[in-house]
């Protein structure tokens, strides 16, 4: 069984993990689970926690570059305390990443000087392993699809609702990423209803604008609510409150048609979602999938729509798929 | 220089045509221009033309197979006339086409009785040659992306407005064609203003039920106009009936928006728009360009949208190009 460092770089947080790449069939040995102390994804071939974590830094890309080492490296000697060898290195890092998956191309003020950072070359440098990176979204739909919610499905159209609204289409351990790496701005899409709403991108009217976790609230404010958030927002809606009650399930109606609209342009095998929204309850749920169920085409409509299984935990499976799907490719060093 | 048998086969119409498949980087002779008596396409592998015909037969699928015979005879009778050896057949075709491109999975009532046809098998028994099948729309993207407007890209959306609003998302030779083949269902999805019109799916304001030909007709004349098809109705905007210039632009919007956010989805190289409608002026062009810059986000802002350049001829090029890719990938018998 190979072994493998997972890195979640987000705009707060940098979490890594050591990942036991379980092959096809393989149960986890009860041992993997004790000596990871943890967590053996349901019905997939990755093994991951406890993780290591360091607050994302704000003075510049190299600064965060050498966190993510140091994160890197409290991980390799817990993986030495416990003799065991690594083969590589996977990161799902915010920014949009070079198509070799070796550098930041590009990235927003969330990460400020983010930009540019060559941080395959600094980890590969500190470390000695060959280290691949891509999009945290892509890592994250990576993650629920090949070890999560999409594991036994050949092909999956992820979606995640939390303060935006990302997702992916994969085929096995393969993400549509895009030409320039861009794919999975599942929320930035019109959506009846939305008219008047300006996205975070700008943009009139996007789906995102109302049913994301920030553009819900906001909605519900707008219309007279008074919500701090969107977990503020459903628990007023459970606790019986009618415009609540409403605006959710106004922002869940739209979600679940703009789906069913993607399920049937691209017919996935099923669609997995995920993010903060989907841990709500069937005040959220209930039409959503009445939504989805109603505007999908005759013929796809057994396509099912599953919530994730993995949580946050996800981006860190999909980071250790990544360097597995590499390592596969074009072998160790 | 290999040549190969194109066949489209539609709800009226089954053509066929003889193709010369050109190597990457060759540029077709004159003398096979010549041969064809025809039309070589631009910046394309392929060159066409001229085409033989029948109409598609309505008294079950046995006899639309058939008719699909003697066109691929006919094809093959002038073939042999100018000397050429053929490597295999291609086929389009309406319905839903099982994985392994040998026979039709399920169609409509538009070709009665077509439904488990196994079209391969018997167009291969009549023929000695190698074929293959796909659906007519993804025939139709790939014959754009390979050989068309899509040619030098690495990925495009496809998009045709027509009767109805279809396409795909080709990388390369390869289309996304969906885990049961039902990918391409482009207007399916909701379009802001589309409430309240029923869609050819059965679902209500999907954007197909405002946008197409069809659609827009009915939209135009549910609002007080007078129109026949959308012929008709832009010959009315273009005289300037303020009533028909309003509604084509309304409908060039929606499908502009919907455009953009599948850009903002999946991040193709290029956007191509084909069909009837793509073949309208200003009055559509301007208000779709317009809604399609407006809704893309910053980053994907240069992502080309071009007419297709192919017309009706894509799916004989498309189906061409499907029996290349198949006798590259698995041989020549």
């Amino acid at each position: 069984m190979r072994h493998v460092i997972a890195i979640d770089i987000g705009g707060t947080k940098i979490a890594g993990a050591l990942v036991a790449l379980l092959e096809s069939g393989e149960t986890p040995p009860a041992a993997v689970a004790e000596r990871l102390r943890g967590f053996v994804t349901a019905r997939s071939a990755v093994a991951t926690h406890p993780t290591w974590t360091a607050a994302t830094v704000k003075t510049g890309g190299n600064d965060v570059a050498a966190t993510v080492v140091s994160v890197v490296q409290k991980v390799i000697a817990h993986a030495q305390s416990h003799g065991l060898t690594l083969s590589g290195v996977g990161i799902g890092s915010a920014g949009v990443i070079d198509p070799t998956g070796r550098m930041i191309a590009s990235a927003t003020d969330a990460i400020p000087g983010w930009t540019g950072t060559k941080l395959a070359d600094i980890v590969e440098a500190a470390t000695g392993l060959p280290v691949i990176i891509e999009n945290d979204v892509h890592a994250h739909a990576r993650g629920e699809a090949v070890g999560g919610a999409g594991n036994p499905f050949a092909s999956t159209l992820m979606v995640a609702v939390g303060t935006g609204i990302g997702g992916a289409f994969t085929e096995g351990s393969r993400i549509l990423r895009g030409i320039r790496g861009l794919s999975g701005h599942v929320g930035h899409i019109v959506a009846p209803g939305a008219e008047g709403n300006l996205c975070s991108c700008g943009a009139d009217g996007h789906l995102e604008a109302i049913a994301s976790g920030p553009g819900m609230t906001r909605w519900f404010n707008q219309r007279g609510g008074n919500a701090v958030d969107a977990r503020d927002l459903e628990a007023q809606a459970e606790a019986g409150d009618e415009l609540a009650i409403q605006v959710m399930a106004e922002a869940a109606t739209a979600t679940g048609q703009i789906i069913a609209g993607l399920v049937n342009c691209f017919d996935p095998e099923v669609v997995i979602l995920g993010g903060g929204l989907a841990r709500a309850g069937d005040l959220y749920w209930g039409p959503l999938k009445a939504a989805y169920q109603t505007q999908l085409m005759p013929a796809l409509r057994d396509t099912q729509l599953l919530p994730a299984a993995l949580g946050s935990a996800a981006a860190l499976v999909g980071a250790g798929e990544l360097i597995r799907y590499h390592l596969d490719e074009f072998g160790d060093r």
